[in-house]
């Protein structure tokens, strides 16, 4: 495990500028801004890693890049793939869903599907990479995935001139990682906005890693679980959102439920349930921004089933 | 009828601001930017004209303002008058469905459900602000109106630096002609981007006003008939249309109905029919932008049952 620190961010943004898009913010209330990284290619932010990490490796192997998710992760690993005209293969556990296979098959990835658990999947993924030479693209646990994922944090600052407060939410960590660092002030070393971590209670991995001292596995389960679903923080996430300026929240299921149907009927904003979770904690009081206090809420994710915006 | 032209733009800019957002634009691939003006309060520009024209008329008598849509307009009328603490009045034909009228209500305002068609609505309208003294404000056929919904284009050109064509909706003519304002080159007389008017066949409002050299009526169907469904262009938009700027395009339903399912799926944007018309042209080709040209797009409505997007 390379650690990872916020001079990597810069760097990643220029290597990936041109490949991913650099998502709007919008001020919805004064003081107020919503990051609408779900605008994204693939639909999340999850394209910004994948790409600094293939950028990153030089040449790439002729075996391509190797990636295991039936979600974000493995959406974004075929896209980038897709783009610097590598081959993808994408090892998914049996129960994925047609769809998702489907999705990924469009974007011409090689797909695996294996074993019960996403951790079979991730086991036969490990395996054949070894097998072939293929550049392994974890989800959150390798620095230049973490530093694309900062990548969304530099532009937040530059587009809203800077906040006091960002809420973003927390799978593996990666991405409220990369945002840590990625909104640093220059030269300042643990200078820069308050960032509230917030994760559904039915996941709680970073809670759970700052109440332990590490990371540990937890259960996982409810609405958001598709995309927040990793089951223990990311070893380099911990190392950054253990620090001074990070808090950790909890919202449930009923709050992101409550979030996401908000965001479409007051700003047409087609969020999946984890995209919508950072706002949860606004919208249910979960965190109360001081008055005055410049909020920034990244909504991170649109892979979504649309008809259920209004009604689940 | 006053006319409008294009220092009427940048006034109503500084007086709208802050009651509208600022829409985002995103580039979505080298020199092709989506405006995302559905993202707007209500879900479309239609609260940029209301504002224009409410703020313009100084003193806002104690009826109030008073409006007929049963669509967009009356959302924005209806939005905008809460905003201002006025009371509004909307006329709506006694078809509207029970949503619209829920939501009409849910910003406060009176609703009167008459007659058959818009028409009848409309004409109910006009009588009643004339016994009450409330100031009507029309959907499409005032200067105030128009100017304000140019302001989009003055944005647009603000973000972009510049573009050389403009793609967007028409029904009435009210924001495709204060865009071709808002995007008027300061000082150069009529210079500025194309502005490529696209609308459904079904309802050729502007094409027939072109043809005829004035605006006349059409028949309205289709898919898109809930937002442009104005049988008739306004004479205001007409001045402008008819421009040396303008051309006009048609698209079909079918490419409509593509566009809006592609706009999700590829950019995870939630338009409405009406709001992807604009996309439709450029998608089926009926629009065919020269190697290099730079491209806006404006998506101006998101006003729509989301679990359509990817199966009507």
């Amino acid at each position: 495990m390379t650690t990872v620190n916020h001079e990597h961010v810069p760097a990643a943004a220029r290597r990936i500028a041109g490949h991913v898009l650099r998502t709007p913010v919008i001020e919805v209330s004064p003081g107020l801004w919503l990051k609408l990284e779900l605008l994204q290619h693939t639909g999340s932010f999850k394209v910004r890693g994948a790409f600094n990490r293939m950028l990153s490796a030089g040449e790439l192997p002729a075996s391509g890049v190797i990636a295991a998710s039936g979600g974000n992760h493995g959406l974004a690993v075929a896209f980038a793939a897709r783009a610097l005209g590598v081959r993808a293969e994408i090892f998914v556990p049996e129960v994925t869903s047609p769809v998702k296979v489907a999705g990924l098959r469009a974007l011409g990835a090689h797909i695996t599907q294996t074993g019960a658990f996403y951790s079979d999947a991730a086991d036969a993924a490990a395996k054949r990479a070894v097998e072939t030479g293929a550049l392994a693209v974890h989800a959150y646990e390798q620095a230049e995935v973490v530093a694309g994922q900062g990548t969304t944090g530099l532009e937040l600052v530059e587009q809203t001139g800077g906040v006091d407060t960002v809420l973003v939410a927390v799978g593996g960590g990666g991405f409220a990682a990369g945002i840590t660092l990625g909104t640093e002030s220059a030269g300042s070393g643990a200078g820069g906005p308050r960032i509230v971590c917030v994760e559904p209670e039915r996941i709680p991995t970073l809670h759970a890693a700052l109440r332990a001292g590490e990371p540990v596995q937890v259960e996982v389960g409810g609405v958001a679980a598709d995309a927040l679903g990793a089951s223990k923080l990311g070893g380099l996430a911990f190392e950054v959102l253990s620090g001074p300026r990070v808090e950790s929240v909890l919202v449930t299921d009923e709050a992101i439920v409550s979030a996401r149907h908000t965001l479409w009927e007051r700003h047409r904003v087609a969020a999946e349930h984890a995209g919508a979770a950072a706002y949860a904690a606004l919208l249910s009081g979960v965190y109360r921004p001081a008055p005055g206090e410049r909020v920034a809420v990244v909504v991170c994710g649109s892979n979504t089933d649309p008809a259920t915006l209004t009604t689940a």
